[in-house]
């Protein structure tokens, strides 16, 4: 839940102007997501989304976001698209940082997960890195193995509050990842943070994909690691492999994977457990007493990557 | 800013199931508001807002504030109107708490004020109390003169740690509104709660009230009393006569006022001022440290209380 800051309508009136949008009707905060701050905003024209970046995104990156949902959304990738301004910018300002319009996705994200929905992830991932091939822009994901062990540090032993040995628990497997993270895998477009309320549905039906403000340039099947950490796990614990089949399937229906990939699978995996059970604990160690915002359990994936490390070959997925 | 219920897709669904109002297309928490959590909902028929009734809201009040709307919005005034069940009924609930669906308002608040938004406010209230005139149902204003001793001793002596000397002008200011409280003055309907946020404009077009989660039976000039306070002081703390003028004359175009309610203005602006004062220095002697909604600043309403103690007459407002 983000909305950092408040806009007045005569800057919103103000801001509009640029755009070739219609007359504004309605205006709402959005109390999803905890990145930046999200307007809808209803027009004579239509429904749009007005984001104003927040501390946590480098503006530097901004172009980059912006001008791949462009190129995916040209190619037919369900997502939400930059609204240029009458100057044809797709980047601008308000209240002092900068903003940009996308056009709003219709959907509904799932809170519970049926493994029909996995089969749709896989397919429409696998499309998204299809579409991405030719997109020249290159970020480099700045939350990859090279930055795992500077997370750590900053969270210090602090993190054996969280979990007794959990220090020492991550210093191990970051060392793992740094000697046995792959560097020859096809590399392209990734999302880098596909979880449940970044993807909508109608009814079953996919109807989009949000939020590209983790994307980059890295190995493609680093996202369908992420992915069976966001969806694969049931809320006891337990790794679904039905779920995971059915995703790495669906995506292998549209683009190949190959033996290579297939056998990265569990230490992309453990990776990306370790990724996100890095920045929870950092967000755990550091958010501010009392909040709103509460942060999500670290724990949870301790728990996954654990379930990684004993994987041993793309077979612990169903594959 | 307020969701403090998380909904998911399935309870909405079997929830919207009972509603005649097509399929989900997209729903999202709203950040404005502080009473309860508001969500908009588009569906395959348009757009609404449901609501869940947060603890601040009194159950036994629901069917006051939502038949009130219904019949308000029946005689044509600009409001969100319940939607009904297919049962009929317009109270529901979801996720244990007391939920409604109504209709979606458009129109966005103007943060800077101008005459010609007084001028509106005027007509448009005034339109409502005569409008409110022959709705049957009766709820005393919980937080009318006889709620002002017990809510200042219950900040108590820590009044004074906002400005010192608060605690005694306030119990003096209450002794002088018990003694002065007008008792016959023409009572019906009124909102109680119209500030800026709760009226919505589309260009300087007034599209609605929302909010009506403090309607009540209470004297009618009391509104006008509140929004004197709410919308005719400048950022500077200086009180603007002609939006006060603009904003009395407009609503005596529809309804006269009396001998009495011209008289009793000040006395009234005086109470209303102190309702403000009294619960934003409760909500700001008692919010959690670190709480994300920052409580108003309650000395906003301690220089409005001054300025309607040196009016003496109608007057003093333009009149």
């Amino acid at each position: 839940m983000a909305v950092y800051t408040s806009i007045s309508d005569e800057d919103l009136a103000s801001f509009l102007a640029d755009y070739d949008i219609g007359d504004p009707l309605s205006f709402s905060g959005i109390a999803e997501g905890v990145e930046n701050s999200n307007f809808m905003v209803r027009t004579t024209t239509g429904t749009y989304i007005l984001t104003l970046y927040e501390k946590r995104v480098n503006p530097d990156d901004l172009p980059f976001f912006l001008n791949l949902m462009n190129h995916l959304a040209g190619k037919g990738l369900s997502c939400p698209r930059p609204v240029p301004k009458k100057s044809g910018e797709t980047l601008s300002s308000l209240n002092g940082r900068p903003a940009a319009v996308v056009t709003f996705l219709d959907g509904i994200w799932h809170r519970k997960i049926m493994p029909v929905h996995c089969r749709a992830l896989g397919t429409e991932m696998a499309r998204m890195h299809q579409m991405g091939a030719d997109f020249e822009m290159v970020r480099e994901n700045s939350l990859s193995v090279r930055s795992w062990r500077p997370l750590l540090e900053s969270c210090g032993p602090q993190a054996d509050n969280v979990k007794p040995g959990l220090y020492g628990f991550l210093d191990e497997e970051i060392g793992f990842l740094e000697e046995n993270w792959p560097t020859d895998l096809p590399r392209g477009v990734v999302h880098a943070d596909l979880f449940q309320d970044n993807v909508f549905f109608l009814g079953d039906e996919l109807s989009g994909f949000i939020d590209f403000y983790f994307a980059c340039t890295d190995m493609l099947a680093y996202d369908l690691a992420i992915c069976l950490n966001a969806w694969c796990f049931e809320s006891d614990g337990s790794f679904n492999i039905t779920k995971a089949r059915l995703m790495i399937t669906a995506y292998e229906e549209v683009r190949d994977l190959s033996d290579a990939e297939l056998s990265a699978l569990p230490v992309l995996a453990r990776g990306a457990a370790t990724r996100f059970l890095l920045t929870r604990l950092y967000d755990w160690l550091n958010h501010p007493e009392g909040a709103f915002v509460k942060p999500k359990d670290p724990m949870e994936y301790h728990r996954k990557l654990s379930f990684h490390q004993s994987v041993s070959s793309s077979a612990g997925y169903g594959i």
